[in-house]
């Protein structure tokens, strides 16, 4: 792998990378020696019947899960559980056209979330020698890769809480994806993929923040002016920096490889596009759990979901931070999850 | 002026044009011999009280008003009303960078809406002699337009019903516009505003067609695909045949004077930025109606202003077409419209 200068393990540390050999992807072409990195709490028991896997979301990466939810007296606690957090393809840290010799940049060949579950589950079984998961949960595209977990394996998944996201792009939420994916190509400094380093796409990267802005929080987080609580002063310092801050290392291919992958999840590939029989695949106890003001996942593209999936339960979570409140910068919203993902672990599966 | 292939009367007439004479600006400046474009509907009587006027919306124009709103039958009746529609200025029929010689493209000054309303009174008073006015109604820029009316002329309007919009502008639908007027910046052939034709500009205006297919309309219109209403047969046809046909033919630096009079919408300019001072004004009769699923002015927005106007009433209409209903293209919703505005015009006022 190639070092990069944010993607690190000084930036987002200690993990570990587990070497998943050759990954034949979905739509064609292959990963050379693919690596996924992994950030693991707790101890798993003798059973090895309390491993919980967290997929992550788009930019995001196993510290920012770790930091936002794992901790003592958390639904997610070491002393009790096993996670292992799972950065997904493309996110930098796991093979990425950031840090993919021959394969980098614009040559990286295309990823579906299917290709992490795949990948996923060699880790699970290869490394870890575990053949039933006791959670599985993650947070808008980790929300993707927990319904494709539990659709493709689900024997090995229990429990699941997909939050903030859907099992299948709807075409709203592909529009909005788009309008991300754009900030980056709409950069002539891209270059196709082809700039030097991402530093060279900077204009790219702060529209991207300035999207994330206006669909990533709500009318309300702006109306009550909620980034004051995030230390900020005024609404420029917010937007620059921390909207600008959080985009502004990333890699503009890497972010374009989960782009695409997030336009494109879709369990009813499965299925022959029959969206009601895949989700009927699934054995897990599910809580299904949207945002009230998430602008990327309105509930009611959950609910549709959910209602497809066997005894499972809808929870709808409120926060005015809408869709980001899912990185941890909402107290009352990570209270809230705690609540329903503690509810859901203590019952029998 | 200058011929456009777009913005004149074989495309949206036919109008007349009113020579308001040199405009000084709010921002300073001046637009000399500023013309605002204009079309009638119906007789104004001897007693001149029945007279309504309504200011457009940002790309809209006074012939995409009348197709939606204006008939026999309807709350806008010719046979009952004297309607004058008014282009803003800046929309391509009136003044605006792509017809103002000497003041053209990237060097035309910066308008407001209360340069807008300035010119209209001019229009009203001068060319038509009328001392009040019945009502003032408009959408989006156009109930910007009609709050500011209201404020600065009170006597002047006995009723108003402004639509989709705010009195002043929130921080959240300043980010949504910048996500507007950022498609066409963002494109190297706009080129600081100094292009030669706007079809140089293609790459942008079909970015900005993008974002308004996203927070133009709803999740749940897409969900239900009501494009399909509009006579297509795929998504990609409605994005291209709809929402890009509907850009194309506009003016970058037209859309992007709008753009920034739309961020800078604010009464409170009258009483030292204090908004329920300056919304305390208004004596009109007024009917607030917001849009249930709008993504721009979503309902609470308004409902904030309402409550600082006295007397007035808030009416949600609802539409999954979201912001975009108010362009006449949900029948459903037009009725609703029309049935609140028929109860607000037999108020006496």
């Amino acid at each position: 792998m190639i070092e990069h200068p944010f993607y690190n393990q000084a930036v987002h540390g200690p993990y570990a990378l587990y070497d998943v050999g050759d990954l034949v992807l979905e739509d064609g072409g292959v990963i050379p020696a693919a690596s996924l990195a992994y950030a693991t709490f707790g101890r798993l028991n003798q059973r090895r019947d309390n491993a919980i896997l967290v997929p992550t979301w788009y930019a995001g990466s196993s510290k920012i899960f770790e930091t936002a939810y794992i901790g003592a007296g958390r639904a997610l606690d070491p002393a009790r559980w096993f996670i292992i957090v799972v950065n997904q393809l493309g996110n930098g840290l796991s093979s990425s056209p950031s840090n993919t010799p021959l394969h980098d940049r614009a040559t990286f060949p295309r990823v579906r979330i299917g290709d992490d579950v795949q990948a996923q589950h060699r880790l699970v079984t290869g490394k870890f020698g575990i053949s039933r998961l006791a959670l599985v949960t993650g947070g808008s595209m980790g929300a993707q890769q927990t319904f494709e977990w539990s659709v493709r394996f689900p024997d090995m998944v229990a429990r699941a809480a997909p939050f903030c996201g859907t099992a299948r792009t709807t075409d709203y939420n592909r529009l909005c994806v788009g309008l991300l994916a754009d900030a980056n190509m709409s950069d002539p400094a891209w270059r196709d993929g082809r700039y030097d380093t991402s530093d060279d796409v900077h204009v790219g990267l702060r529209r991207h923040a300035n999207r994330l802005a206006v669909m990533g929080f709500s009318a309300e987080f702006y109306r009550r002016e909620l980034w004051r609580g995030l230390g900020f002063s005024d609404l420029a310092g917010f937007l620059s920096g921390f909207l600008e801050a959080f985009m502004l290392p990333m890699d503009p291919n890497d972010l374009l490889c989960m782009a695409w992958k997030w336009q494109h999840a879709d369990v009813s590939r499965h299925t022959g596009g029959d969206l009601g029989a895949a989700l009927g695949r699934i054995t897990a106890k599910t809580f299904v759990m949207p945002i009230d003001q998430d602008m990327y996942f309105p509930p009611q593209d959950c609910e549709i979901e959910q209602q497809m999936i066997t005894g499972s339960q809808l929870r709808i979570l409120r926060s005015p931070f809408g869709h980001t409140a899912c990185v941890g910068i909402d107290p009352d919203w990570m209270a809230q999850f705690d609540h329903h993902l503690s509810e859901l672990l203590a019952i029998p599966a």
